[in-house]
């Protein structure tokens, strides 16, 4: 399988680095081919701009969204490892969204019956979070469940992209390195088995 | 009141921009002053930086996040006007969260209890947002209410806000004239209002 990895940390030291480096490795494990799309490393312009709507309206793309469009098309998989900032999206991977999943590229409209419809033909995707707040106080405040709605069932599925995994890791910063080793290991595990 | 008013679209011909104009001129009309932050006309920086988690790890704050942090501070009352894209934040906006928004100044974490405090003292705060979706659609889809749960109940309740409202005009690209001026005369209201 060709798989496209999004990745958005602005810290190459970072444990979500780690977790990348680990799930890269269990991809090779599997036989899989990648690729890295490394956000803040490219310096990507995760701002939507008027010049960019002018141009979609008018049936064009922009360079640096086509070129990830690109990517997009021909990867089997898509894989977003990212840490979850507000409960949601750096705004990083935010604007990728934003630019590159643009109608008529992840979704079409249909003008006289009003229904969407997803473009993308990607058999699977996965998406890595990780969190400094633990599963308990996430459960208490009631958004440990909201990464998973909001990019996974919501953004991801309405592409078309009918397999869509999620898989959260707490507590990234406090907990000890027993745990943060197991969640390595089980990024390993998820690149083998993707 | 003095009322500072966050407002995030690439387009200063669009319908956000009008809705703007219309709540700054209630908010006139009621005797409040108040300040813009277009974020677009003054190209902020929205993403998180590893240069500026080192500086919030030694208690220091970049400029350009202290620059909105004081108009933050100063203002009685906070809204945030934008569209709504894949159902959340432009990253524009986004990342004025992830960057302003920061441990210290926006909440607290108390090592002891492993409880969160909002710190922001602003009396209330108000979202209006835009969608291209009219209201059916945005129910049957599940989402009619994501914005204001996220934003709104989540994120600016977090900080310790309790006075949260939301207003979403949907199917605002497709709507007709009568429509349109009806929603700008709700801006308008929803200034003098405030």
């Amino acid at each position: 399988m060709k798989v496209l990895i999004v990745y958005a940390h602005p810290n190459p030291q970072s444990f979500n680095h780690a977790i990348l480096e680990s799930f890269t490795k269990g991809l090779a494990e599997a036989g899989h081919t990648y690729e890295v799309v490394d956000l803040y490393a490219i310096k990507f312009n995760p701002c939507l701009s008027g010049e960019d709507i002018g141009m979609f309206m008018q049936g064009k793309v922009p360079d640096d969204v086509r070129d990830q469009q690109e990517k997009v098309s021909q990867a089997n998989g898509l894989v977003f490892i990212h840490p979850v900032w507000w409960i949601g999206l750096p705004a990083m991977l935010k604007g990728w969204f934003d630019r590159v999943f643009s109608m008529g590229f992840a979704y079409g409209y249909d003008e006289k019956t009003g229904d969407f419809q997803g473009l993308l033909k990607n058999q699977k995707a996965l998406i890595i979070n990780t969190a400094a707040a633990n599963e308990e106080e996430a459960k208490t405040m009631g958004w440990a469940d909201v990464p998973k709605k909001i990019e996974g069932d919501f953004m991801l599925k309405f592409t078309g992209i009918g397999n869509v995994q999620h898989v959260l890791f707490f507590n990234v910063i406090k907990t000890d390195d027993a745990t943060r080793k197991k969640y390595l290991e089980k990024a390993r595990d998820l690149g083998k088995t993707f």
